[in-house]
């Protein structure tokens, strides 16, 4: 009889944002004339820029002509992407990267879940907490945990508290670990280490000949120029760390689905019996096997983002979303709130009023203020008592929730 | 220190299709003139139906515009898509499939590797031989297999040797299972199965409570109407079969990138305790945690394969290949070579002459004949003394390609 993996089993029922979806579902249908509006999960709402749109327009194009039309396409993605990528985000920086170090993917969501295929079971993982819950539940799903504790926490994972002690930076763990998670800038808490912070990261796996996995999915929202976008600014990165990038929030992708993977060729991991293998190889090995590439359109829509039209369009939504970010941000604190973010990411994290948990205020919200934000609890036990704000909306919403913001809590 | 998965190692250097694509390289870069002509790895070489593209470029402008845009969708997929699928391959066969029941993804190749990750790791796996070769890859990968013989049979799996004795459909297995692929119609054979013979695998695996993972990859080339194109048209196989299906090679998307797979509700697998565990929770847990839905301009172009005018022009293409399977097929019967697929399936099976190895024909055909095709060893041991042709090119270089083969063997 086929038998089930029982990790799954491990996993609390709902992934937190179907939760949310959940009982936002049930508020409307309920309250059919309520004006809800939704500060809750990460998800842009501004059009593509108009550089990306017509180059998808022209690729879709390509496909209709035999001359034109590509069927399969390199599983690690089209060299024009991957150069303009080691291009803009990497030599413009001064980081080495080499084209067929970065390998192009439908999601950075997928590809944070899918890099556990490539360690052995027995490695020691290290999850920030508050963090995007995926982590977590992935390293759930492929067995790397044991069951969970009342808190929601489990075992054999080593959880880094990064509360406001350390400005929501995840601290250096106290024991050994093989594999690190960082967020930076983080979702939910908005933070941002500085490259001094970062630096400390990089010396501690390399002493530990650790692996970093660095997830820069928020990278375009720095506003502060001391802050580093990419790990591999830091000198000897190359050794130790994965980096996830996305064009979800840089260029409003959630639903058009790219990002890319970099793993550099000098990044080693090893045997059991000691002997150094590059992840390179086992990550492009797992690509090609279990992944077909991104549709070629979207590619070329991706590749738009580095035109001079594109990068001034996508960074002019940035922006608007940024000012968003400021105004949730000055709107609370002049009501008198604890809020962090919002400066170098999208994210507002704010304490809830009065020390409700998480879920009351998310409860309250949604129906005294008809708005859906995210539970701080649903991305850790460390997240409890904080709430997370989306500055994802237009400024008309905006401007509404932050005077309900401030109705509610006066 | 950071280990890596060791199951990699047990692979063998390289997939398949890249070691083919070394090999070309190698001739093409020494031998710049030589007309080479591709029917090895299986890709259309079409342009996409017109009705498609249309439905395409009109989703593609709707992300221009605020009022339409559209960031993350449904992870398992949009409801107008898996409508059209369950009313149109569905229904439309008399198989009771939910809308809940069909996950959207980017590939089935993705989704044969992925169904793993729900299913523990004491299964006993059983394996088509000749198969596509993401089935056992995969398996390796997760650590399924123990390390692979001299003929490159990997511990542990159980290989379903599909010959010309049974006409290269799949025997039962002899000792019990508790997954079983099926690749029907087949890749690389082209056998494609009865109505009773899908019956019987239905049949044993309800009696062995054994889950059937059934792709059907290729069923829009079935001509035969006695053949069905889904496991759910069997009574009772919702309670064991799994069902993937792409349009890749339906309405050539292979570059476009939109598949889908079919978990029942009725499909129950067991704990080690033997609770009852419905694997349609599993996969959307997975879907939803791993997956971030497909993009949404493709699930446009993907519904438009339904329309009137999408359904036939898409048939016309696939006629067109069928066609192409034919005069292959009939051109080197004429010139005595023993042949079989290319009725029900876009792939010709050749026996090699002369009981050449298949990676010795291969050289013989790049080097004499300037012609790509696919060593039948390169999809399992019984795949050895035989070859993969593919119809998917043109009229002009089918043709072409039939003569010079003509020439070749006589």
């Amino acid at each position: 009889m086929a038998r089930i993996n029982e990790d799954y089993l491990k996993l609390k029922a709902g992934y937190l944002f179907p939760e949310i979806g959940r009982r936002v579902s049930k508020f409307c249908a309920e309250n059919p004339r309520a004006d809800v509006i939704r500060l809750g999960i990460g998800d842009v709402t501004e059009p593509l820029a108009p550089a990306v749109v017509a180059a998808w327009r022209t690729a879709v194009d390509e496909m209709a002509s035999r001359a034109t039309f590509r069927g399969y396409g390199p599983e690690q993605g089209y060299e024009f992407l991957r150069q303009a990528i080691v291009d803009n985000y990497y030599a413009a920086r001064g980081a080495a990267i080499a084209v067929d170090e970065v390998f192009i993917s439908d999601g950075s969501k997928c590809d944070t879940g899918n890099i556990l295929d490539v360690f052995g079971p027995d490695n020691k993982i290290a999850i920030p907490d508050p963090v995007y819950p995926v982590y977590v539940d992935t390293n759930v799903m492929a067995g790397r945990t044991g069951p969970a504790d009342a808190s929601g926490r489990f075992a054999r994972l080593v959880y880094l508290r990064a509360g406001a002690e350390t400005g929501f930076v995840p601290p250096l763990p106290r024991e050994h670990v093989d594999i690190i998670y960082l967020c930076l800038p983080n979702n939910p808490t908005g933070a941002a280490a500085t490259r001094d912070q970062l630096a400390q990261w990089v010396d501690y796996a390399r002493a530990h000949q650790a692996i970093i996995l660095y997830d820069a999915a928020y990278e375009a929202y720095i506003t502060d120029p001391t802050i580093p976008h990419s790990i591999y600014e830091i000198p000897g990165s190359q050794e130790v760390a994965i980096e996830f990038r996305s064009f979800s929030k840089t260029a409003g992708f959630t639903g058009v689905r790219c990002a890319f993977t970099v793993v550099p060729k000098a990044l080693m991991s090893t045997t059991s019996t000691g002997d150094n293998v590059a992840l390179h190889a086992l990550w492009n090995r797992r690509h090609t096997t279990k992944f077909n590439g991104v549709s070629y359109p979207v590619q070329r829509a991706a590749e738009a983002v580095f035109t001079p039209a594109g990068a001034k369009q996508t960074q002019a939504v940035v922006d608007f979303y940024l000012t968003n970010a400021r105004l949730i941000r000055d709107g609370l604190q002049k009501s008198g709130l604890t809020v962090y973010g919002g400066v170098n990411a999208p994210y507002i994290w704010l304490q809830t009023p009065g020390s409700q948990s998480s879920w009351d205020f998310f409860d309250v919200l949604l129906s005294k203020a008809h708005l859906v934000g995210t539970p701080g609890s649903g991305f850790g036990a460390a997240g409890e008592g904080y709430f997370r704000l989306s500055a994802f909306n237009s400024r008309e919403n905006v401007e509404e929730a932050v005077r309900r913001l401030q109705s509610l809590v006066a």
